[in-house]
């Protein structure tokens, strides 16, 4: 058994999600949302952000861990938001020397739905028929479990 | 007395100074640079550099952290990297509460060589005048050092 945590990185609101992975049988496990409050100085927000990942991963103890492969934005102002959050949700991993995937945006459709294109409901729509009984917290926790749940279809080709 | 820890950040190579401001007299306390070791993954690189900076902050113990306002240039592989490494080096003053501010690059220029546009050379050059005794590591030392001289100049009426 593998416990994976997918990861959905923002500087507003991190998606988190656990799942345990045996054989070809997924268990839903938790998920949630690390929002940051906009009126605390950035490097506040990212030390919340941070420690808030740290404690699911202490909490929850993953395996592996799997993140989007991000198609930066044309607006440099968000691109470099996200990618600070980024940064410091994929230290959280290398803290505790668990091995980080990367995932193409359109394999974690194709991984979910099963096509390469599709909207943010279709995905929760079919996170839930993918892990029975799971009822995800929002957008931001449902495509962590998708990237958590496309890591565990392709873990034994990952690329990182 | 104020120590003052200044931050030049790169995923390849992040540059750190620290100097002590008393009134208007500078003085140097230590400088160096992080390099990261591009074979690695990307959460092992930045485990190591947010430790290297927190053992910066746990042996200098700044009260205040300075870096540069960043413009994101157009290659968005090097931008994500960039931001990344910027999100992990901004986190570690965040670990500390230690509170950060932040300049523009022509202010940096400004406050060291006294005019808004200045070659890396003439900044170090200058880092040298203002800082007697010090011999920057390299460049990105020394740049570090320069936003932490920028930061003594402007902290009576700081951004962040």
């Amino acid at each position: 058994m593998v416990k994976v945590l997918g990861l959905d990185p923002s500087l507003s609101s991190t998606g988190w999600g656990i799942i345990e992975v045996e054989n070809n049988r997924l268990r839903y496990v938790a998920d949630g949302f690390i929002p940051t409050d906009a009126k605390l100085p950035i490097e506040q927000r990212l030390d919340f952000l941070y420690r808030s990942i740290c404690n699911v991963i202490e909490t929850y103890k993953p395996d592996e861990a799997a993140i989007e492969i991000v198609f930066l934005n044309t607006n440099p102002h968000s691109t470099l938001k996200l990618s600070m959050a980024r940064g410091v949700v994929i230290l959280a991993p290398g803290t505790y020397s668990i091995p980080l995937f990367e995932y193409e945006p359109n394999k974690v459709k194709k991984a979910t739905v099963g096509v390469g294109k599709a909207a943010k409901d279709q995905v929760e729509t079919m996170v839930k028929v993918l892990l029975p009984g799971c009822r995800p917290k929002n957008n931001d926790s449902s495509d962590a479990l998708a990237i958590a749940i496309t890591h565990a279809h392709f873990r034994n080709a990952p690329r990182r």
